[in-house]
C-alpha cells in the first residue's frame, strides 16, 4: 500500500505491507489524514518513532470484530492501552504504560492506505461532520483537554500561540463560554479564531494577565512569557512537546506558586460533539492539501514556517 | 547597629543605621538568626536586594503597638503583605503584589542587632521550643507548605535533595504519617533525616516512582530526575528558586500530564507546633555558628559545598 514512513528520514513507499489486523482490532481505510507538528519532530527523532507517520484521521472501517463497525466513518483516540491496568480501567488509557500511540509509539500511522486501531478506540463520526472536520476531531479534543484543568472561578483564559495548536485551543476553550485571549503575532491567523479576543503580543495590554494561560508556542521565549501572564497560584497549561531542551528562568513558578500542568489527548466523543452542532469549525485553517501519493511533500510543506493544517486525501 | 549587609556585595558593618519601628509594626533585638541558600544567591545578584541580609530568626520584642507584644520571643511570616488587597484578607498575603519581604524584597533583614516586622506577623514562640529549634520555623514552614499539595491519596512522597531544605521538607513531610523517601548523595546527610525512608542517588530502587515527588536541588540534574520519578499525572513540587537559568526537557510534564507546582513559604503557626511537640527536631542540621560581628563569615562558611545550617548568633 502507499504509506508515508519514517525510517531514518520520512519517504513516501509506493508498496509498504498493509497492517495486519488482530483480534479486537479495526482495519480501517484512511479518508483524509492530518500533519501535526509532532510528525515533524518524530522526523527530526523525537521518540525514535520508526514507521508509518500519522495520528490525526477520519477513515471508514473495513473489517472488525464488531459488525456493526464494519463501513461507519470513524476517528480514534490515537492511546490504545492494555485494557486491564487501573489506568486503562479506571480512567481512559491515556497513561497505560504498556499503550501504544497512532502514528508515535509503537503503531504505525495514518499517512498510508490502511491502518489498524483497537475497536475500543473508535468513535463513529456523526453524518453531519464532513471529513475535513472530523479530521481535525484529535487536535480539537487535545484543545478542549485544557478545559480539565481550569479552576471553576477562572475569569479568564490567555492562549499563546496562534499556529494549529493554539488557535484550535483558543476555539476549543472559547466555546465553553470562558472569556478567552489568544495571542499571537499574526493578525491574519489571529483573525482565524472567530468570538475570541485576540492580541499581538507586540501589543499585549498593560497588566493582562490571567489564572489560567496555556502555552502552545513550543519555544522558550514562549514558555517564559506564558509564566509572566500567570497569575500568582494561577495555572499554566504546556501543551507541547518538544525536542529540544529548553533554557527558562523557573523561578516564577517558586516564587509565585504556579501550577504547570502538562495537558496531552483529549476526549474524542466531546470533540466530535463540538463538530456536529458547530460550536468549533476549523475548516478555515486548512492551509494546503495533497493526495497520498505525494505525502511527502505534504510534510515538507508543513514543515514551513507558518503553515497552518496540511490535508493529506486518499 | 551591627548587621551584615548586601550592597554590590555583602559586608559587615559596625554602624550601620537601626531600622525605625513604624505603627503596626514590631520592634525586634535579634537572638538568632539562620542562613538560608536565598542569602547567598541574594549576595550573587538574585532579585537585585540591597541592604539587611537574613529572613530566618528568632527574637525577643523591644517596641510595638500591641503592648502584649513586648518582651515575647517571636519568630515571624516574612511576607508582609498591605494588609487590605484579596490576597492579604483572604489568604496570608504571601502574593500581595505590595508585599515586602523581610531580607529578600523592600525589608531589611535579621543579620543585625535590630530589625522590624509587622505586628501581624508576628508569631510568639512557647517556651518549650528553644532558640535553636525557633531560629528553623521559617524554612521547616516552608517544607510543611508541601503538605497543602499532596493528593488525600498519596501513598509516597520522594523528596530529592539531601541539602538544608530537602533534610526539612522530608522531615516536615514524614512527621504528618505520609511514607516518604529522602534520596541525595551523602549518607551522612541522609542519616540526619530520623525516621524517613532514604536512599543515595546512585542505589535507587529500580522501578521507584510516587505520586508526588518534591525537588530540593535547586539543579537542572535534580529537576530531570524529579521528572523521572513522578508518576503519569503525578506532582512535581519546585521549593528552590535559583539565580541560573536551567536547561531541561520538559517534555515529561507534558507526555505524562504532570503537575509541576512551585512552593515557597508556609504557615508558621504549623512550624512552631510541631517544634514545640518535638514532631520535628532540626537541630542535628546545625553545621556551625557564629556571632553577628563575624557574619560574613557565617556567610562564607554556608557557601562552602556540602554545608548544612549555619547559625548567627547575636
Amino acid at each position: 500500500m502507499k504509506a508515508l514512513v519514517l525510517d531514518q528520514q520520512p519517504m513516501f513507499i509506493e508498496d509498504y505491507p498493509a497492517p495486519e489486523r488482530k483480534p479486537g482490532e479495526a482495519l480501517v481505510a484512511m479518508r483524509v489524514a492530518g500533519v501535526c507538528d509532532t510528525d515533524l519532530q518524530l522526523a527530526q527523532g523525537y521518540m525514535t518513532f520508526r514507521g508509518v507517520l500519522g495520528h490525526e484521521f477520519v477513515g471508514e472501517v473495513l473489517e472488525a470484530d464488531d459488525a456493526s463497525l464494519v463501513g461507519k466513518r470513524i476517528v480514534a483516540d490515537i492511546n490504545a492501552g492494555c485494557g486491564e491496568c487501573d489506568d486503562c480501567i479506571s480512567r481512559n488509557g491515556h497513561h497505560c504504560a504498556q499503550r501504544t500511540v497512532l502514528g508515535i509509539l509503537g503503531r504505525g500511522g495514518a499517512m498510508a492506505e490502511q491502518l489498524v486501531v483497537p475497536e475500543r478506540c473508535v468513535y463513529p463520526v456523526p453524518d453531519e461532520v464532513s471529513d475535513d472536520r472530523a479530521v481535525f476531531a484529535e487536535p480539537l479534543a487535545a484543545g478542549l483537554h485544557v478545559l480539565d484543568v481550569v479552576a471553576a472561578d477562572a475569569e479568564r483564559v490567555i492562549v499563546l500561540g496562534d499556529g494549529k495548536l493554539g488557535l484550535l485551543t483558543a476555539l476549543a476553550v472559547s466555546q465553553s463560554g470562558l472569556a478567552t485571549t489568544l495571542v499571537g503575532h499574526h493578525r491574519h491567523k489571529l483573525d482565524l479564531a472567530i468570538g475570541v479576543d485576540t492580541s499581538l503580543e507586540s501589543e499585549l495590554p498593560d497588566g493582562l494577565t490571567a489564572a489560567v494561560v496555556v502555552e502552545a508556542t513550543g519555544t522558550a521565549a514562549g514558555l517564559e512569557r506564558a509564566l509572566s501572564l500567570c497569575q500568582p497560584r494561577g495555572t499554566l497549561v504546556l501543551k507541547t512537546t518538544v525536542a529540544d531542551k529548553h533554557a527558562v528562568d523557573l523561578s516564577a513558578i517558586v516564587i509565585n506558586e504556579l501550577s504547570v500542568v502538562g495537558s496531552r489527548c483529549g476526549d474524542m466523543a466531546a470533540a466530535l460533539s463540538c463538530l456536529a452542532d458547530g460550536r468549533v469549525d476549523p475548516t478555515p485553517l486548512i492551509a494546503a492539501r495533497y493526495p497520498l501519493a505525494e505525502a511527502d511533500r505534504a510534510l515538507e510543506h508543513a514543515g514551513r514556517r507558518g503553515v497552518l493544517k496540511v490535508l493529506i486525501d486518499r
